[in-house]
């Protein structure tokens, strides 16, 4: 038979879903499974948006503008000023989630072999991108001892090769929860300016957003507009992220011509999803200040819960709903899929996502583990606790 | 400022699309343009499909599964049941358009300078897509005075290299409208066993075949399950190119195993569309008995209206609903902007495709034009008729 190329064998399976066929079976054996393993909400879309695809008046289903529809891109520069980001609607092209804008991204600005250097851990699909592209991604390492602030200076320049195109960072951060500081985005900045990297941001968790901190986007730097690049998606924002629905926003013509080809040649995001993401945001902030509530006490039971157990390690996670923890096991891939196939407390257990795929240096994150912390407190609570027990029992 | 990736540079620009600035211009000087130029039809999308998604219950708007939902895919595969394809559910990989499945598959099944051979002329986006992934496509040149059949096996087996993985074609065909017959199958079926290469029949106008003839798919063949790869779309099928639901198909495990990988690092195609496209499949047969009747009486009209002009060669289409033709100019790629820029009559005038863009032979196509007949039958007449009073005065 003709083979599979070199790329294809060479793509990553998921870590977030590699152990799905595990949870099937224990699913099948009547046991309970607390996913505490994918960013997939429990929280209700807002019903404006889904209200308003009730009600749509689509007679033809047609092809939108490759770049998005341009009353939704209108109506988002209104969003995207709100959070102090001042852009025009032709700086903003519509993508099928945020990973259809990186995959056009990555293919915009970097051959393949070129570098991005990323903060790791990073969100475990950049591997999959960039394998896809043919680029390679070069880890900036943070550590949970410092709760995954970002290294310095020094040591980001010491990664930077001729091959070097970008930085990529994920704020608030996906799997850390990391938020990172103005006087960190500044530093970036300082970077790629002396440099001449493009400096990407993944800021699909804006407002998720804990403890009075602020977010501080890379499109509020002055003097770099040739350089930021957001990317962007209404996934959690709105837990909608069925909808497919993200965007790539640059001041930057060159790079938006060049995401625009790419864009073409897939001919149009999808347009029912483009009319529930319109609607979408007119969301009033009640519905944000509910979820963000919600999030935070899940994050401080989560945080106060694990704090409980000997052995575990948690990083305090600012933002998104993420949490990484370090556990007292020596590889978090074998334990993770023997809590699906070997374990089960009163038939209930745990799927949680291994951290090892979250980082591409070999050997880090293998006794960590990504927690989404997408369940009710009471899930939440019983999960950790199933966790202990676990834990406890892994060890003997 | 940084630099653009020299692939990025190398992207085309849609040829349908290239000149919509200057439809735009036309437009807003009170110019009515005719659209002849995209494949997007006028047909009312099926009513069972937008009523599903009006009477949606999704209160959480969350992914589906990567591979696409799976009633879905039970349910599609009663409907190639009918069109004698006998697959399972798990042959089936849902993509974003057909244009993620081609994309998905490229990736899998080639590397960077890989070959795949295109009958040609071919849809415009499989170069994109080709730049995309990095493989290059060798064009087996199909004539317009053949009217675009294949070349002999000998013409083909001429183009095999070392790097050759695949034979693509679209049948029926977009640009050509040409219906492959079941013997022309077969020689490319005996191709691809001999040189041990995959099959690739991109059928997303399966259903859009006149005058008795009848579809056959690669998928009918026998003993080549292990070859044959269908791209497939709702597209076109259901009039609802907004939806952007496609679908990759293989008899192949490692090929469907590859694939998925792509398909997991973007999380899943878009939800409402699923339902769209679920719903789509209960549409009666009268409705594409009714579609394929208009599709006819327009192409025999268009036929008709366009061999009335002077030095105007036409390809009869059997299928689809393009039509590819030669005029008597020396480059359509001006002309086509000429007849948005400088021309018009009675303040109407037409928007065509230059088919440069559906060549990679070097002056290959620089005459012809590819019409879609999307329109209804009285705007198609006067279409034609605008087309012939512009040649008269282009050539003057």
């Amino acid at each position: 038979m003709p083979s599979i190329s070199i790329k294809g064998n060479k793509m990553p399976e998921s870590p977030i879903r590699k152990l799905v066929p595990f949870a099937e079976s224990a699913k099948k054996n009547g046991t309970k499974v607390f996913h505490l393993n994918i960013g997939q909400p429990d929280i209700k879309t807002p019903s404006i948006a889904l209200e308003a695809v009730k009600n749509n008046a689509v007679e033809i289903l047609s092809y939108s503008r490759s770049e998005g529809s341009e009353t939704y891109r209108k109506k988002l520069t209104t969003y995207y000023k709100k959070h102090h980001i001042e852009i025009d609607h032709n700086d903003i092209i519509v993508t099928t989630g945020a990973s259809e804008a990186l995959i056009f991204l990555f293919s915009s600005i970097m051959d393949p072999e070129d570098e991005v250097i990323v903060a790791e851990p990073f969100y475990a699909n950049y591997i999959a991108f960039s394998t896809a592209t043919g680029v390679n991604v070069v880890p900036a390492v943070c550590k949970i001892e410092d709760n995954f602030a970002l290294p310095s200076i020094e040591t980001f320049e010491k990664l930077i090769t001729k091959k070097t195109k970008a930085i990529l960072l994920c704020n608030p951060g996906n799997p850390t929860g990391y938020l990172y500081s103005k006087d960190e985005i500044k530093k970036l900045a300082s970077i790629a300016k002396k440099h001449d990297l493009f400096l990407i941001a993944d800021e699909v968790y804006r407002e998720f957003v804990y403890d009075g901190e602020k977010h501080y986007s890379i499109m509020q730097l002055d003097n770099l507009d040739e350089h930021t690049i957001i990317i962007d998606s209404v996934s959690k924002r709105y837990s909608m992220c069925g909808a497919r629905v993200g965007c790539l926003i640059s001041r930057n013509k060159t790079v938006m011509q060049t995401v625009l080809k790419f864009a073409q040649a897939r001919l149009s995001p999808p347009t029912y999803a483009q009319i529930a993401s319109e609607a979408a945001l007119d969301t009033p902030q009640s519905y944000f200040d509910e979820v963000i509530k919600e999030y935070r006490e899940r994050r401080d039971i989560l945080v106060a819960e694990l704090q409980k157990i000997k052995g575990v390690k948690v990083a305090v996670p600012k933002g998104a709903f993420y949490c990484v923890v370090e556990l007292p096991v020596e590889n978090t891939d074998d334990f993770a899929q023997w809590l699906l196939e070997s374990f089960s407390d009163n038939n209930e257990t745990v799927m949680v996502a291994p951290a090892s795929g979250f980082y591409s240096t070999e050997e880090l994150g293998k006794k960590q583990i990504r927690i989404a912390y997408v369940l009710n407190q009471r899930d939440l609570v019983r999960s950790v606790k199933i966790l202990k027990i676990a834990l406890e029992k892994y060890k003997n």
